[in-house]
């Protein structure tokens, strides 16, 4: 009675010995991911697989000189296979997602930073304009009031200020070129998702729930609540009020609802994001506008 | 006996009912700032200080229509004038180094998020690159290593990480810019910090003392400690080891000493700091050259 043994070098018949009596070696990858070798060397040896417990025994074989160096590099081939496999439209987007989380975060700094100093100079600018990336344009293209309580300040000194204001506004682009990628990464990768949450949210969905697959096999209790896991956590601990919305909150559905109706939306816009989730994932059909038709009619 | 009354509108003489007999009235705030009408009216006739007591009653002569709309603008020239004359070098180096240090810890963040992202593409140059500013750079420049683990990644994955690596490298040239903009403000305004501490310790210095007038008021010993508020506090709470020194601690004097001479190269240090911030202030010689040397050759 034979063992039939597979590596990543080959498929080898053993006998009782442990002594190679037939082998089939791999050209590349593939043949070893297929079992074609296998399936073939079964049919032609009457074989079982090889027991455990000879398995220690059977590796020592493959120190030998003549299969080492070929075991390493195979091995090497296998790992950086799987890694270069292991990275996938997920990554892409949590990466993408969190860089615009920061650069929110980065020119919202820069901006209030801008608005300290350039008000040495024009104070009435910083009081007219809210919108943080309006007022970063206005001070690259707006000429101050002469009627301003600002100081003289000399050109250098503003010339500082503009150079500041320049990149701010090539944050703002950068934010905006991330939000093209992920919609263009997403219209293909989860269409669905992106139908009716929307580039940002979606994103922040897959970032949370840690990648569409995990995202699609989570309650849609759970999605409801992505994003509010600190809120959550209190609640559990103190009893304090329970959360009602995670990231979703920002959606119009929700934002648009009347404040009584904002944890009934966020319920059912969850439980469609959730079917939308799977649906992408298992490559099923394109349901999500008739699902945020859905949706508009029943909170209307 | 007249009053002789002075606002700013200008210098009036008033009889006993505070009838207004003469005045001299001002065409430029120059002439209010400068004693000259006062002195003129004074010599004319003669006249005593408007008393207290009826001040309330010549200040309702003012509200009249006549006077009302002159006073009005007159005061906010002179507030104007007065908040021009407010914004000085100080602020223009409190700003610029307030902004450096946001855009060290931004650019910082930012390199951090493409060493992650880029790493899923050539893993390899974030290991052999410690540098953040160097790593983005290669980031733009260099092919990645056919050997890679990486994986594979599309032209519009890896274009969105070289448009994120080139807006840091911006934010760097900025920062760079920043301390060449403070260097020449500091070169005629505090010439002596800038010689001895350097464009960056001179300006945190210069924020943290709010101001080159105050910073010259502080005794050596505070000059030694600004920047280690923290630790101090901390250490006259708890009897903790009390600071050795604040931000002069990047200095290479300091940098550069045997351990268990840091401490005395700070006191050095923070001494002749603080003559150099006395030096500015009150705009005395260049000593700092000699001031260096000084140390040098005490700290060897």
């Amino acid at each position: 009675m034979n063992y039939i043994f597979t590596n990543i070098l080959g498929t080898f018949i053993l006998d009782e010995k442990l002594t190679i009596v037939d082998s089939l070696l791999f050209k590349s990858l593939e043949e070893y991911k297929s079992k074609a070798a296998e399936a073939k060397l079964q049919q032609k040896h009457n074989s079982k697989p090889l027991p455990k417990e000879k398995l220690l025994q059977t590796l020592l074989l493959f120190k030998d000189a003549k299969y080492y160096h070929d075991f390493y590099q195979k091995n090497l081939e296998l790992t950086k296979d799987g890694l270069k496999h292991a990275v996938n439209e997920d990554n892409m987007i949590m990466q993408a997602i969190a860089n615009i989380n920061e650069l929110d975060k980065i020119a919202n700094t820069m901006s209030k930073r801008l608005r300290e100093w350039y008000s040495l100079y024009y104070p009435e600018l910083s009081e007219k304009i809210e919108n943080h990336e309006k007022y970063v344009e206005l001070v690259l293209e707006q000429e101050r009031n002469p009627e301003t309580f600002g100081a003289d300040l000399s050109e250098s000194d503003i010339e500082e200020m503009k150079l500041l204001a320049g990149r701010i506004i090539s944050l703002y682009a950068l934010r905006k070129q991330h939000e093209l990628y992920l919609e263009k990464i997403m219209s293909k990768y989860c269409p669905n998702m992106l139908e009716l949450a929307g580039a940002t949210i979606a994103a922040r969905l897959i970032e949370l729930g840690k990648g569409l697959k995990h995202l699609a096999l989570l309650p849609a209790s759970t999605v409801q609540l992505l994003g509010a896991e600190k809120a959550l956590f209190r609640h559990l601990k103190t009893g304090s009020r329970s959360p009602k919305y995670g990231v979703i909150i920002n959606h119009p559905l929700i934002q648009n609802a009347p404040r009584d109706k904002k944890g009934k939306a966020a319920r059912m816009l969850a439980d469609k994001l959730s079917l939308c989730a799977r649906l992408d994932y298992f490559k099923g059909e394109f349901k999500a506008p008739d699902y945020r038709k859905e949706l508009e009619g029943k909170l209307q």
